[in-house]
């Protein structure tokens, strides 16, 4: 089984969280992939260069220096440390964007009310190259870019590469894909720390939708989660970063999707 | 034959300038592995960000944060960029520090005056992943970082890496070293525009060092380009941006070493 854990937010900005989750995720011997969000480090860098992340209606927008700021954070500081740290826990891994042997190609999401600039939206997944490292023992860590085949890089949610990369590969591989994100899992309420959600139908999904126990961050997450189960992917589950450990086993904490 | 190019200053730091030499070198169809150094961007980022440069005896110093700016700048900016620009060149290139499966190990500078931070000597370097690679077509594209293989990356000197890399894939590849600078090549009188040196014996070397033609940073660049034809490597040469297009053939302009 071929195990892809998507991380972001505190537990790639806290060193000691994020040695733990490797740590615990490179224990068994399954095969793996990586992929990492932003967090709050590249708003921080991006306002100490005096450059503005500029929002239109509520939503970010890629400019040519905030994609730099992107390149150099997400591209640069965290992959290459996530990187060096998996290598000193054993694993071979290796740093790439969806540029690097051409894996993901993406174009600049088109201008309908937003013009989101530099923000790239997938269209191809190329997973030969992928597999083949995969199959000979190497780990995959992707940053959040993508490119478009001519020259431009373009800033894409690391959710969205997950979920597409986790389909594409479960054309041939039997994948499980896990989200990891400060919560147990999907709660029926979130006020509630026992109203944890251990099988999540997508039918109840809706429900808990419309009911607005599920909102605003959740709902793409989940969008992205459900897409990559329709497409195939074997597992697909969400949990907080201390259940890692129990990835695959009965013991497991969190929230398993179903169709 | 692989063409092992290093460039760096300039030649990085010009995005017309950068495509033109990347377009040039990707004409043919040799095998192919690109070096990187840093470049001005690096300070330029630093200075923004209010990090000072250490220096001790006008020797730059890699302290944490210093780090931190050179795998923003150098394993981010640059190594991605450079990734992108060569895949719409049509080459299948992957972006590496040392660390990326493992190639290239260092371990920090052992302190005698001067302790230089996190600057990285280099222990070994493992040819099997990166020959595969590059025997399938692949290009990988090298930033001056390296690792412990504790977790811990390194600053290392481009020009290093490039020797190295290029003595290492010497003893089962056919390999071709080529610097890239910003003067024609070795140059018996600086002021003189017609002084090209363009065959370098080691011997000449040492007479034109002592005279002191070739002084300050061509010194550690030639002692590299000589350390790798002493390793095997088949043709070690340094030449100006404009000459890359003539690599491999008789219109080749620039400086041959020869031992």
């Amino acid at each position: 089984m071929l195990s892809i854990l998507k991380i972001g937010g505190k537990v790639l900005e806290q060193p000691a969280l994020r040695e733990q989750v490797l740590r615990d995720w490179t224990r068994n011997s399954m095969q793996r992939l990586l992929v990492h969000g932003g967090g709050k480090t590249a708003s921080d860098i991006s306002q100490k260069l005096g450059i503005k992340a500029p929002m239109i209606q509520g939503r970010r927008i890629t400019s040519p220096d905030m994609l730099k700021v992107a390149l150099m954070v997400y591209g640069g500081l965290m992959n290459r440390q996530l990187v060096a740290t998996l290598q000193a826990l054993g694993a071979s891994a290796f740093g790439m964007t969806g540029a690097d042997l051409d894996v993901i190609r993406a174009i600049k999401r088109p201008v309908k009310d937003i013009d989101y600039g530099l923000a790239g939206d997938i269209v191809s997944v190329q997973t030969d190259s992928l597999k083949l490292l995969i199959e000979n023992g190497h780990c995959p860590v992707l940053a959040p870019l993508t490119h478009d085949g001519k020259g431009q890089l373009l800033n894409t949610n690391a959710d969205t590469i997950a979920s597409a990369v986790a389909s594409a590969l479960a054309d041939t591989l039997p994948v499980q894909l896990t989200y990891v994100f400060e919560q147990p899992g999907v709660m029926a309420d979130i006020d509630n720390p026992d109203s944890l959600v251990s099988v999540l139908a997508e039918a109840d999904y809706d429900q808990l939708k419309e009911g607005g126990a599920i909102h605003s961050g959740m709902i793409p997450k989940l969008d992205n989660a459900f897409r990559a189960l329709q497409a195939g992917v074997k597992e697909v589950q969400i949990c907080r970063y201390d259940a890692v450990a129990g990835l695959g086993s009965t013991e497991f904490v969190g929230t398993k999707l179903m169709l």
